[in-house]
C-alpha cells in the first residue's frame, strides 16, 4: 500500500469545538498494530461530547480524537504480534475477560483516550480481531453499537417466546430490536414520538410500531402497550432516559418480568418502585457491554442479523463537521465517516 | 382431647376496632383438617389492618379473622385426607407450586379471607405441612416470616462469602440476617435508628450493628458502610420503605450487586435510578414469597438456623387486644399469642 | 355438527397387534371437553410400544389406545368448563406448572393410559390450549415434538451466536435444529449416517450437514466437526442414544461447554466421563419437556418457526396400520394421521 | 530479617526419586515479589507426581520443585509493586478473571512449572493476595485446598437445605463437607470405606458417616442413603473417582439434582447415563477452580469455616521426605511443611 504522510483526525478542541487537523502517524510498539481506518459510525456519545464538553464526570480538558465504532485494514505489525497479519481487516475490542465494563479502563474517545476518527491509528494487538471475509467494514464498525443491543437482551433474559417493550427507536434501539429478535423474541412492540423513526422500525421487524403523543400518561400508554400484545410484555427495554418513559416501562411489564435500563436519564427519578417491587419486576441497568465481540461476529457471519440497513448516510472523512451537524439534527439512524480515500465501499 | 364448644377468635371489624368473640368451630370438608391452633404471631400486616382498615387495594369491608403466622395440632382429618393423621403438628402453606405468590391467590388474612387467630381453624389437606419433632410450635409459626428472610435472600443470589447491607432492624430485617448467614454471608452490616433493635441484631450475629441518625444523607451513610466492611456490599436488603434508604440502598451497592426491596414505602419514590444503571445494581422487589415451606422446615430441623430468641413476648389468647396493643407501641420483636388453653409452651 | 356413533381408534393390543377397531365415544365430566380429533402425528415411542411391547419399566397390559400429537375441535364443553368453547380447534397439554415433567403423571399412550388417536377423545379441559387462528392442526399436533426441542435446547443453553452438534437427523433432531436455530444459534453440524435425513437439515437450516460412516471413531469425529466449525462446538445435542455417539458428543464438545441426551440407550453405557470432567463439560438429559406450550404457540403464532415441512406423509385414520408401517421403515419425517373424514387439510 | 544464603528445596527429579537440594535465591523482576515461604501443605497430586512421575499427560521431563498450596511472607517487593509491602504474609493465586481454569496456563508444581515448597520463592505480585491478620499462614495455605471444596460446591448450586451425598472422606471430601455446610446444606451423608476417615467428617459436622463395604452395590447402597436422609439427596459430589463409586452417585440422586465429579478416575467410565438422563440429573465435572480466592479469605477471616482441625501432622522442611512418606501411607489428613525455620507455629 502506498503510506501517506498525514493522518486527518476529527479532533474535539472543547464543547462546540470540532477540527479537522493533521497528526502525525503514530509509531506502533512490539504488541501494537497500525490500523489503516475504513469506517467509523458516528455515535450518540460523540455528538454529545461536541455539544456538551463532557458526560457526566467525564470532561473534555484537551483536544481529543473522537470516535469509537470503527473498523480498519492493518497495514503494519508489531514485532511481537502473533495473530494479526498485514492486509487483513479488523476491528478493535477493549478488554476480553471477565466483566470488565465495570473496571475502570481505557475507552476510545472517553476523555482523557483519543478515539480513532482519523485516517492511522494504533492499537493493542490483544484487542482486534479479524473480521471474516463475508463481514463488510460498515458490519464491522456496527458491531460497537450492535453490542450494546447484546448487552441490554442478555441482561434481560431475551429467548425463545419472549414478548418485549422498546421505548425508543433511535440506533440502539433499533439495534436492541434486531438483536431481541435473533434471541427469538415472538413479539415486539417499539414506541417513538416520530413517525419517521418507525418506519425502519417496522421494515426491521417491530410487530408493532406505536407512535407516541407527549400527553399519553404511563399508566394509558402501558395499557395500550398490553391491548396490542394481548398480555404485559415479558421484558421492557427503556432507550430514551426519559421519567415518564422510565414509568411507563415499570408499568407495562408483566409480573416477574425486567425492565432493562439503556438510556440515560436524570441524576434523580421519580419511578413507581413499589408497583415494580410489589410485582417483582427487576430493574437493571446497562453500561456499554462485555464478552460481546465474538458473538456478534458470530451473528453477522452466520446472517443471523442484518444491520447494514442501520447506515443511511455516509460522508467521506473530510466531511466530518458536515457528518456530525446532521447526526446533531436527528436525520437517518447511522451515519459513517468513510477514512480510507481509496476505498469508500461499505 | 377435649373439644371445645366454642372458637375464640381475634375478628377485625372495621379500622380500629378489634374484638375478641366466639365463632363456631367450623366444619370440615373431605380434604380439609381442622386444626386446634397452638402458636400464632402477631405480624405488622395484622397491626396495619387494624390501624389503617387496609393495605393497598386491600380493604377490610366485613369482620375478619386476624393471624397468618400459625401452628396448630391436627385434631380431626377428612375423609379424604391421606398425608395427615391426627394428633400430629402440622402449619400450613398456602399453595405449593411454581410461582404462585405473583398469581391472585387466597392469603390468610388479606380481605375477604379469614386468618388463623382462634382455637379452632379448617384448612386443606394439601397446604399442610407436619412438622418434625425437634421444632417447636413456635418454630413453626416463624416458618411464615423466616420464609420472606428466604425468598428475599434467595432473589438477592446471597451466597458465600457474600457481604451484605441490611437496613432496617426489625423483625423482617432480623430473619433477613438470620438466613443470609444461614447462606453463607461472611459480613452483615444492620442499620436501624434504634440503637434497642441493634442490640437483637448483635445477638443474632450481624456483624456491624449502625445507629442512624435523621440527619445522615444517603451518600454519607453509603460511605460509612463502605468504610466498615472495607468495600461497597455485594448485596443491599432494604426493609425500611423509607426513600431515604432506598437511596442509600443504591448508592452503597457494589457495582455489579443487587439490592432487594422488602420493606414498602409510598406509590412513587425519587432515586438515583442513574447511579444504579450505570454501575449495573439491579433492583429486584419481592412479594412474599414461594417454595420456602420445606426449606424452612430443613434449616429449622437441622439447626442451621435460631429463630426462638425472635419471640420476645408471650400472651394467652384471651389477651389478644393486649398483645396487639404492645406490637403497636413498636415493643419487643416478635409477639406470639397462645391459642391453646392447656398447652401455653414454646 | 353431526356427531357420529362410533369412534374409530387406533389399539395396541399387545406386542406386535396393532388393530382399528371402534369403541364408545366417551362421556365428558363437568371438567372436561370432548374433542374430535384432527391430526394425530406418530412418533417413534408409539411404534416402539408397537414393535416392543413395552418402554423400560413401562409394558402395555391391557389394549391402548396409542398417539399423543394432537389436535382437535372442540365438539362439547362440561358444564363447569369456562375457558373453552365449542367449535374452536385445541390442542393439550398434560399439566401446566412446575417441573411436572419429573413427577409421576397421566401421560397420554404411556400404559395404562390410553393415548388420542381415534375419533373422539375426552380431556381436562385445563390442559387444553386454544390455538391461535392462524396455526393449523397439523403445527398444533406438532407442538408436542417440537416441545422436546424446545425443553433440550433450553436444557442446552442456546443462545445468540452458539455453534451447535446435532447428532441424529431424525424428527427429533430436526426439531432441536429449528428451535436452535430460532434461539439465535449462528452454526449447526448435523449428523446422520442416511445421507437422505440430511436432505432435510439442509433444508431447514443445517449449515453443516456431516454423513458419518460406520467405522468413524468418536475421537477422528470429533476432529472434524472441530474443523468444519472452525472451533468446537458450544453444545452437543445428542439425539440417537448410540452408546458410539454419546462418547462423540463429549469429545466433540468445547471446554465449559454442554451435552444434551435426548436419544435413549441402554441402561449402562461406557463413555468418556474423565474427559468431560476435567473439560467441565456437563452432561444434561431430558425427560420430556415441562411449560413449552405457551413458548411453542407464541413461535408458531409469529412465524419465528416453520414446522410444516417436517410433515412428509399423511394416511387417513383408516389406513392406520400402514401408516405404522411406513414409519418402521423409517420412511420419511413426521406422518400425520388424518382423524376428521370430514376435514383432511392440514 | 535475616536473609538466608540458601533456598532448600523438595525437588522431584523423577518418578521415586525425591530430593531435598540447595537451590538459588531467586532474582525478582519489577514485577514480582520474594516470599519467604512459611506453610506448604503436600497434596495428594503431589504424591502422585512422587509415585508416577506423571499425571495424565503431563510428565516429569526435568527437575521440579513440588508444593502449591502455600503460604509465605514478602521479603522483597519489585520496584513496580503497587499492592504489596515486606513483611506482610501473603497466599499465591493464579490468575483472576473469568473461567481461567479452562485455559492452558502456569500451575504451580505441574510440570514443567516449579512449585512453592521451599524457603524462598518468586511470584508475580498480581498473584498474591494479602492475608487479614485473623488469618493464620497455616490456614491461608489451606485456601488452595478449600478452593477445590468451593468450585465444587459451586458447581453443585449447594444452596440453603440442601441435601448432599459426599463419596469418599479424604482431604477433599472433608473440605467440601465444610464449604457445603456454610452454604447452608441442611444435610450431609458421607461415606468411606475407612471408619478412621469418618471420625472426622463428624467432628467436622456430617450427618450420617456411612462406612461402605466391599460388596456393596450401588443401588443398595443408593437406597441406604435415601433411608439415612428420608428422602434422595439434591446433590452427590463424588470425590473417589472409583466406578461403582460414579454409579452410586447418579443413582442416589435425586430427580432435578447434579452429580459433581472431583475425584478423578479412569478414561473411560461405564455408568448408569440413561437413568441420569430420564430424571434429569446433572453431572457436572470440576478443573481446580477459579475466582474462589477472595471468597475463600472472607470465609476464613469471617470464620464461618474452619479448616485448622485438617492439619493433623507437620513437619520441619528438612524433613520432608518422611512428611511425604507419611502423606503416602494415608496417615492423617492434611500434612504441612514448615518452611520457616524461625517460626514453625500454625
Amino acid at each position: 500500500y502506498n503510506m501517506e504522510t498525514e493522518n486527518l483526525s476529527v479532533v474535539l478542541h472543547s464543547q462546540g469545538d470540532l477540527r479537522l487537523e493533521q497528526r502525525p502517524i503514530p509509531e506502533t510498539g512490539p504488541n501494537e498494530v497500525l490500523l489503516q481506518m475504513h469506517s467509523v459510525g458516528i455515535c450518540g456519545s460523540d455528538v454529545h461530547y461536541w455539544q456538551n464538553g463532557r458526560i457526566g464526570d467525564f470532561a473534555v480538558k484537551k483536544p481529543m480524537v473522537l470516535g469509537h465504532e470503527a473498523t480498519g485494514r492493518v497495514v503494519k505489525v508489531g514485532s511481537a504480534v502473533k495473530n494479526l497479519k498485514e492486509g487483513k481487516k479488523e476491528m478493535d475490542e477493549f478488554f476480553k475477560s471477565g466483566n470488565y465494563n465495570l473496571s475502570p479502563t481505557i475507552f476510545c474517545a472517553t476523555p482523557p483516550d483519543d478515539g480513532n476518527l482519523c485516517r492511522f491509528y494504533k492499537h493493542s494487538a490483544n484487542f482486534c480481531y479479524k473480521l471474516p471475509d463475508n463481514v463488510t467494514y460498515e458490519e464491522g464498525a456496527l458491531i460497537e453499537p450492535l453490542s450494546v443491543g447484546i448487552h441490554a437482551c442478555r441482561r434481560a433474559g431475551v429467548t425463545l417466546g419472549s414478548s418485549i417493550l422498546i421505548c425508543g427507536g433511535g440506533p440502539i434501539g433499533l439495534v436492541c430490536l434486531l438483536v431481541a429478535k435473533a434471541m427469538g423474541a415472538s413479539q415486539v412492540v417499539m414506541t417513538d414520538l416520530s413517525a419517521d423513526c418507525l418506519v425502519m422500525a417496522k421494515e426491521l421487524g417491530a410487530d408493532f410500531p406505536l407512535i407516541l403523543k407527549r400527553e399519553d400518561g404511563p399508566e394509558g400508554l402501558a395499557k395500550r402497550v398490553e391491548g396490542l400484545l394481548g398480555a404485559q410484555p415479558h421484558i421492557t427495554i427503556e432507550c430514551t432516559g426519559v421519567e415518564s418513559s422510565v414509568q411507563t416501562a415499570i408499568y407495562a411489564t408483566r409480573p416477574g418480568g425486567v425492565v432493562v435500563l439503556v438510556g440515560l436519564g436524570a441524576a434523580m427519578t421519580t419511578v413507581p418502585l413499589l408497583n415494580a417491587a410489589l410485582r417483582e419486576v427487576d430493574i437493571r441497568g446497562v453500561f456499554r457491554y462485555c464478552n460481546t465481540w465474538p458473538m456478534a461476529i458470530a451473528m453477522l457471519a452466520s446472517k443471523k442479523v442484518n444491520v447494514a440497513p442501520l447506515v443511511t448516510h455516509r460522508f467521506p472523512l473530510e466531511q466530518a463537521v458536515q457528518a456530525f451537524e446532521t447526526t446533531r439534527q436527528g436525520q437517518g439512524v447511522k451515519i459513517m465517516l468513510k477514512c480510507d480515500k481509496t476505498d469508500q465501499n461499505p
